[in-house]
Protein backbone atom coordinates (compact mmCIF):
# COMPACT_ATOMS: atom_id res chain seq x y z
CA UNK A 1 0.00 0.00 0.00
CA UNK A 2 1.28 3.37 -1.05
CA UNK A 3 0.72 6.28 1.35
CA UNK A 4 1.28 9.97 0.68
CA UNK A 5 1.89 12.07 3.77
CA UNK A 6 1.48 15.83 3.43
CA UNK A 7 2.41 18.65 5.81
CA UNK A 8 0.52 21.72 4.55
CA UNK A 9 2.04 25.14 5.19
CA UNK A 10 1.70 28.55 3.60
CA UNK A 11 5.49 28.86 3.18
CA UNK A 12 6.50 25.22 2.73
CA UNK A 13 4.29 22.21 2.07
CA UNK A 14 6.17 18.97 2.66
CA UNK A 15 5.20 15.67 1.06
CA UNK A 16 6.52 12.16 1.30
CA UNK A 17 5.49 8.79 -0.05
CA UNK A 18 6.12 5.43 1.53
CA UNK A 19 5.07 1.93 0.65
CA UNK A 20 3.89 -0.49 3.31
CA UNK A 21 4.78 -4.08 2.38
CA UNK A 22 3.67 -6.31 5.25
CA UNK A 23 5.48 -4.82 8.25
CA UNK A 24 8.18 -3.28 6.11
CA UNK A 25 8.05 0.40 5.17
CA UNK A 26 9.83 1.43 2.02
CA UNK A 27 10.65 5.07 1.22
CA UNK A 28 9.55 6.12 -2.28
CA UNK A 29 10.11 9.85 -2.55
CA UNK A 30 9.84 13.08 -0.61
CA UNK A 31 10.05 16.79 -1.32
CA UNK A 32 8.78 20.24 -0.50
CA UNK A 33 6.64 22.74 -2.38
CA UNK A 34 8.03 26.24 -1.76
CA UNK A 35 6.15 29.03 -3.52
CA UNK A 36 8.14 32.26 -3.85
CA UNK A 37 7.87 34.36 -0.70
CA UNK A 38 6.39 37.37 -2.47
CA UNK A 39 3.71 35.36 -4.34
CA UNK A 40 0.04 36.26 -4.16
CA UNK A 41 -2.10 33.87 -2.12
CA UNK A 42 -3.91 32.78 -5.28
CA UNK A 43 -0.56 31.86 -6.90
CA UNK A 44 0.58 30.03 -3.75
CA UNK A 45 -2.61 27.93 -3.68
CA UNK A 46 -2.47 27.18 -7.41
CA UNK A 47 1.16 26.14 -7.31
CA UNK A 48 0.60 23.86 -4.30
CA UNK A 49 -2.36 22.26 -6.08
CA UNK A 50 -0.44 21.77 -9.32
CA UNK A 51 2.70 20.35 -7.75
CA UNK A 52 0.81 17.98 -5.45
CA UNK A 53 -1.39 16.88 -8.36
CA UNK A 54 1.76 16.07 -10.36
CA UNK A 55 3.15 14.05 -7.40
CA UNK A 56 -0.16 12.18 -7.03
CA UNK A 57 -0.37 11.40 -10.73
CA UNK A 58 3.24 10.24 -10.90
CA UNK A 59 3.11 8.05 -7.77
CA UNK A 60 -0.53 6.90 -7.54
CA UNK A 61 -0.92 6.73 -3.72
CA UNK A 62 -3.86 4.77 -2.28
CA UNK A 63 -4.22 6.98 0.79
CA UNK A 64 -3.26 10.45 1.93
CA UNK A 65 -2.35 11.17 5.55
CA UNK A 66 -2.37 14.60 7.21
CA UNK A 67 -1.80 15.99 10.64
CA UNK A 68 -4.58 17.95 12.32
CA UNK A 69 -3.96 21.65 12.49
CA UNK A 70 -2.14 22.63 15.66
CA UNK A 71 -4.38 25.10 17.52
CA UNK A 72 -1.64 26.82 19.53
CA UNK A 73 -0.61 29.14 16.70
CA UNK A 74 -1.66 32.73 16.26
CA UNK A 75 -4.92 33.19 14.40
CA UNK A 76 -3.44 34.77 11.31
CA UNK A 77 -1.05 31.91 10.59
CA UNK A 78 -3.77 29.41 11.51
CA UNK A 79 -6.02 30.87 8.79
CA UNK A 80 -3.20 30.81 6.23
CA UNK A 81 -2.39 27.21 7.01
CA UNK A 82 -6.06 26.17 6.93
CA UNK A 83 -6.52 27.76 3.49
CA UNK A 84 -3.59 25.73 2.17
CA UNK A 85 -4.93 22.65 3.91
CA UNK A 86 -8.29 23.04 2.17
CA UNK A 87 -6.59 23.02 -1.22
CA UNK A 88 -4.38 20.06 -0.22
CA UNK A 89 -7.44 18.04 0.79
CA UNK A 90 -9.20 19.03 -2.43
CA UNK A 91 -6.15 17.99 -4.51
CA UNK A 92 -6.52 14.45 -3.10
CA UNK A 93 -10.32 14.41 -3.08
CA UNK A 94 -10.72 15.38 -6.74
CA UNK A 95 -8.57 12.36 -7.67
CA UNK A 96 -10.70 10.05 -5.52
CA UNK A 97 -8.01 9.29 -2.94
CA UNK A 98 -9.22 8.80 0.65
CA UNK A 99 -7.70 11.26 3.14
CA UNK A 100 -6.97 10.41 6.77
CA UNK A 101 -6.20 12.75 9.61
CA UNK A 102 -4.09 12.21 12.75
CA UNK A 103 -3.32 14.42 15.71
CA UNK A 104 0.23 15.81 16.09
CA UNK A 105 0.47 13.57 19.18
CA UNK A 106 -0.38 10.43 17.19
CA UNK A 107 2.11 11.32 14.46
CA UNK A 108 4.95 11.98 16.88
CA UNK A 109 4.18 8.85 18.87
CA UNK A 110 4.28 6.82 15.65
CA UNK A 111 7.82 7.88 14.84
CA UNK A 112 9.51 9.03 18.04
CA UNK A 113 7.57 7.03 20.62
CA UNK A 114 6.30 9.99 22.61
CA UNK A 115 4.18 13.02 21.87
CA UNK A 116 6.40 15.97 22.76
CA UNK A 117 9.25 15.33 20.33
CA UNK A 118 11.19 18.20 18.75
CA UNK A 119 11.26 18.72 14.98
CA UNK A 120 14.88 17.48 14.85
CA UNK A 121 13.99 14.21 16.59
CA UNK A 122 11.25 13.60 14.01
CA UNK A 123 13.80 14.08 11.22
CA UNK A 124 16.29 11.71 12.87
CA UNK A 125 13.69 8.99 13.51
CA UNK A 126 12.14 9.24 10.04
CA UNK A 127 15.65 8.86 8.56
CA UNK A 128 16.23 5.75 10.72
CA UNK A 129 12.82 4.13 10.13
CA UNK A 130 13.03 4.59 6.35
CA UNK A 131 16.81 3.97 6.16
CA UNK A 132 17.43 7.23 4.34
CA UNK A 133 21.04 8.15 3.47
CA UNK A 134 20.63 11.73 4.77
CA UNK A 135 18.35 13.69 7.10
CA UNK A 136 15.19 14.74 5.21
CA UNK A 137 14.30 18.47 5.40
CA UNK A 138 11.98 19.33 8.30
CA UNK A 139 8.67 19.68 6.43
CA UNK A 140 9.25 16.62 4.24
CA UNK A 141 10.14 14.70 7.43
CA UNK A 142 6.82 15.76 9.01
CA UNK A 143 5.02 14.60 5.87
CA UNK A 144 6.81 11.23 5.93
CA UNK A 145 5.97 10.97 9.65
CA UNK A 146 2.27 11.43 8.83
CA UNK A 147 2.55 8.68 6.21
CA UNK A 148 4.31 6.35 8.70
CA UNK A 149 1.58 7.12 11.24
CA UNK A 150 -1.13 6.02 8.81
CA UNK A 151 0.88 2.90 7.92
CA UNK A 152 0.86 1.98 11.64
CA UNK A 153 -2.69 2.91 12.59
CA UNK A 154 -4.61 2.52 9.31
CA UNK A 155 -7.65 4.46 10.51
CA UNK A 156 -10.74 3.41 8.63
CA UNK A 157 -12.74 6.62 8.56
CA UNK A 158 -11.54 9.16 5.99
CA UNK A 159 -12.26 12.89 6.30
CA UNK B 1 -17.65 44.58 -15.59
CA UNK B 2 -18.92 41.36 -14.14
CA UNK B 3 -18.12 40.68 -10.48
CA UNK B 4 -18.63 37.43 -8.58
CA UNK B 5 -18.97 37.83 -4.82
CA UNK B 6 -18.50 34.73 -2.69
CA UNK B 7 -19.19 34.14 1.00
CA UNK B 8 -17.31 30.92 1.89
CA UNK B 9 -18.70 28.77 4.67
CA UNK B 10 -18.36 25.13 5.64
CA UNK B 11 -22.17 24.72 5.78
CA UNK B 12 -23.30 27.23 3.17
CA UNK B 13 -21.22 29.05 0.58
CA UNK B 14 -23.14 31.95 -0.93
CA UNK B 15 -22.37 33.41 -4.34
CA UNK B 16 -23.77 36.30 -6.34
CA UNK B 17 -22.92 37.97 -9.60
CA UNK B 18 -23.51 41.56 -10.52
CA UNK B 19 -22.61 43.65 -13.51
CA UNK B 20 -21.32 47.19 -13.14
CA UNK B 21 -22.36 49.34 -16.12
CA UNK B 22 -21.10 52.86 -15.43
CA UNK B 23 -22.67 53.71 -12.07
CA UNK B 24 -25.47 51.20 -12.52
CA UNK B 25 -25.33 47.80 -10.86
CA UNK B 26 -27.28 45.01 -12.48
CA UNK B 27 -28.07 41.76 -10.67
CA UNK B 28 -27.18 38.69 -12.74
CA UNK B 29 -27.67 35.67 -10.50
CA UNK B 30 -27.18 34.45 -6.95
CA UNK B 31 -27.32 31.16 -5.12
CA UNK B 32 -25.94 29.01 -2.34
CA UNK B 33 -23.87 25.83 -2.30
CA UNK B 34 -25.12 23.60 0.51
CA UNK B 35 -23.28 20.31 0.84
CA UNK B 36 -25.20 17.66 2.80
CA UNK B 37 -24.66 18.09 6.53
CA UNK B 38 -23.24 14.60 7.02
CA UNK B 39 -20.78 14.86 4.13
CA UNK B 40 -17.06 14.18 4.58
CA UNK B 41 -14.86 17.27 4.47
CA UNK B 42 -13.29 16.02 1.22
CA UNK B 43 -16.76 15.78 -0.37
CA UNK B 44 -17.74 19.23 0.92
CA UNK B 45 -14.61 20.80 -0.59
CA UNK B 46 -15.02 18.97 -3.90
CA UNK B 47 -18.64 19.92 -4.26
CA UNK B 48 -17.94 23.59 -3.47
CA UNK B 49 -15.16 23.60 -6.06
CA UNK B 50 -17.31 21.94 -8.70
CA UNK B 51 -20.37 24.10 -8.21
CA UNK B 52 -18.40 27.35 -8.12
CA UNK B 53 -16.42 26.26 -11.19
CA UNK B 54 -19.71 25.68 -13.01
CA UNK B 55 -20.95 29.15 -11.97
CA UNK B 56 -17.68 30.74 -13.12
CA UNK B 57 -17.73 28.95 -16.45
CA UNK B 58 -21.37 29.82 -17.06
CA UNK B 59 -21.10 33.49 -16.12
CA UNK B 60 -17.46 34.43 -16.92
CA UNK B 61 -16.83 37.02 -14.16
CA UNK B 62 -13.82 39.36 -14.53
CA UNK B 63 -13.20 39.65 -10.80
CA UNK B 64 -14.01 37.76 -7.62
CA UNK B 65 -14.65 39.55 -4.35
CA UNK B 66 -14.43 38.01 -0.87
CA UNK B 67 -14.72 39.17 2.69
CA UNK B 68 -11.76 38.68 5.03
CA UNK B 69 -12.29 35.99 7.57
CA UNK B 70 -13.85 37.32 10.76
CA UNK B 71 -11.41 36.56 13.59
CA UNK B 72 -13.95 36.61 16.42
CA UNK B 73 -15.14 33.05 15.84
CA UNK B 74 -14.05 30.00 17.75
CA UNK B 75 -10.91 28.38 16.41
CA UNK B 76 -12.56 25.21 15.17
CA UNK B 77 -15.06 26.99 12.94
CA UNK B 78 -12.34 29.43 11.84
CA UNK B 79 -10.26 26.50 10.56
CA UNK B 80 -13.26 24.97 8.78
CA UNK B 81 -14.11 28.24 7.10
CA UNK B 82 -10.48 28.90 6.10
CA UNK B 83 -10.22 25.45 4.49
CA UNK B 84 -13.28 26.22 2.37
CA UNK B 85 -11.90 29.67 1.62
CA UNK B 86 -8.66 28.17 0.31
CA UNK B 87 -10.61 26.03 -2.16
CA UNK B 88 -12.81 28.99 -3.16
CA UNK B 89 -9.74 31.12 -3.90
CA UNK B 90 -8.18 28.24 -5.83
CA UNK B 91 -11.37 27.77 -7.88
CA UNK B 92 -11.01 31.35 -9.11
CA UNK B 93 -7.21 31.32 -9.39
CA UNK B 94 -7.03 28.23 -11.57
CA UNK B 95 -9.31 29.97 -14.07
CA UNK B 96 -7.10 33.06 -14.09
CA UNK B 97 -9.63 35.37 -12.39
CA UNK B 98 -8.19 38.04 -10.07
CA UNK B 99 -9.48 37.80 -6.49
CA UNK B 100 -9.97 40.81 -4.22
CA UNK B 101 -10.49 40.88 -0.50
CA UNK B 102 -12.38 43.37 1.68
CA UNK B 103 -12.87 43.61 5.42
CA UNK B 104 -16.35 42.88 6.85
CA UNK B 105 -16.44 46.59 7.78
CA UNK B 106 -15.81 47.69 4.19
CA UNK B 107 -18.45 45.30 2.85
CA UNK B 108 -21.11 46.44 5.33
CA UNK B 109 -20.29 50.10 4.75
CA UNK B 110 -20.65 49.56 1.00
CA UNK B 111 -24.22 48.31 1.32
CA UNK B 112 -25.65 49.55 4.62
CA UNK B 113 -23.56 52.68 5.12
CA UNK B 114 -22.11 51.71 8.47
CA UNK B 115 -19.96 48.85 9.72
CA UNK B 116 -22.03 47.20 12.44
CA UNK B 117 -25.05 46.20 10.39
CA UNK B 118 -27.04 43.05 11.18
CA UNK B 119 -27.37 40.22 8.65
CA UNK B 120 -31.01 41.17 8.01
CA UNK B 121 -30.09 44.77 7.16
CA UNK B 122 -27.57 43.51 4.62
CA UNK B 123 -30.29 41.41 2.98
CA UNK B 124 -32.72 44.35 2.88
CA UNK B 125 -30.15 46.77 1.44
CA UNK B 126 -28.85 44.29 -1.15
CA UNK B 127 -32.45 43.73 -2.27
CA UNK B 128 -32.96 47.51 -2.60
CA UNK B 129 -29.63 48.27 -4.33
CA UNK B 130 -30.09 45.50 -6.90
CA UNK B 131 -33.90 45.95 -7.17
CA UNK B 132 -34.54 42.29 -6.41
CA UNK B 133 -38.17 41.11 -6.24
CA UNK B 134 -37.61 39.20 -2.97
CA UNK B 135 -35.13 39.15 -0.09
CA UNK B 136 -32.08 37.05 -1.09
CA UNK B 137 -31.08 34.30 1.39
CA UNK B 138 -28.53 35.47 4.00
CA UNK B 139 -25.36 33.93 2.57
CA UNK B 140 -26.16 34.86 -1.02
CA UNK B 141 -26.89 38.41 0.23
CA UNK B 142 -23.43 38.51 1.88
CA UNK B 143 -21.88 37.34 -1.38
CA UNK B 144 -23.76 40.00 -3.38
CA UNK B 145 -22.66 42.57 -0.78
CA UNK B 146 -19.01 41.60 -1.36
CA UNK B 147 -19.55 42.01 -5.11
CA UNK B 148 -21.19 45.45 -4.59
CA UNK B 149 -18.27 46.42 -2.35
CA UNK B 150 -15.78 45.63 -5.10
CA UNK B 151 -17.91 47.48 -7.66
CA UNK B 152 -17.65 50.58 -5.42
CA UNK B 153 -14.01 50.40 -4.35
CA UNK B 154 -12.33 48.54 -7.22
CA UNK B 155 -9.19 47.72 -5.26
CA UNK B 156 -6.26 47.23 -7.59
CA UNK B 157 -4.18 44.70 -5.72
CA UNK B 158 -5.52 41.14 -5.94
CA UNK B 159 -4.67 38.49 -3.37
Amino acid sequence: MRILGIDPGSRITGYGIIEKQGNYLRHVIHGEVKPRKDSLLSIVLSSIYQQLSAVIERTAPQAISLENIFYGKNVRSLIKQAQVRGVVIFAGADKGIPIFEYSPLEVKKAVVGYGRAEKRQVQVMVKAILKLPVLPPADAADALAAAICHANFLKEQPI
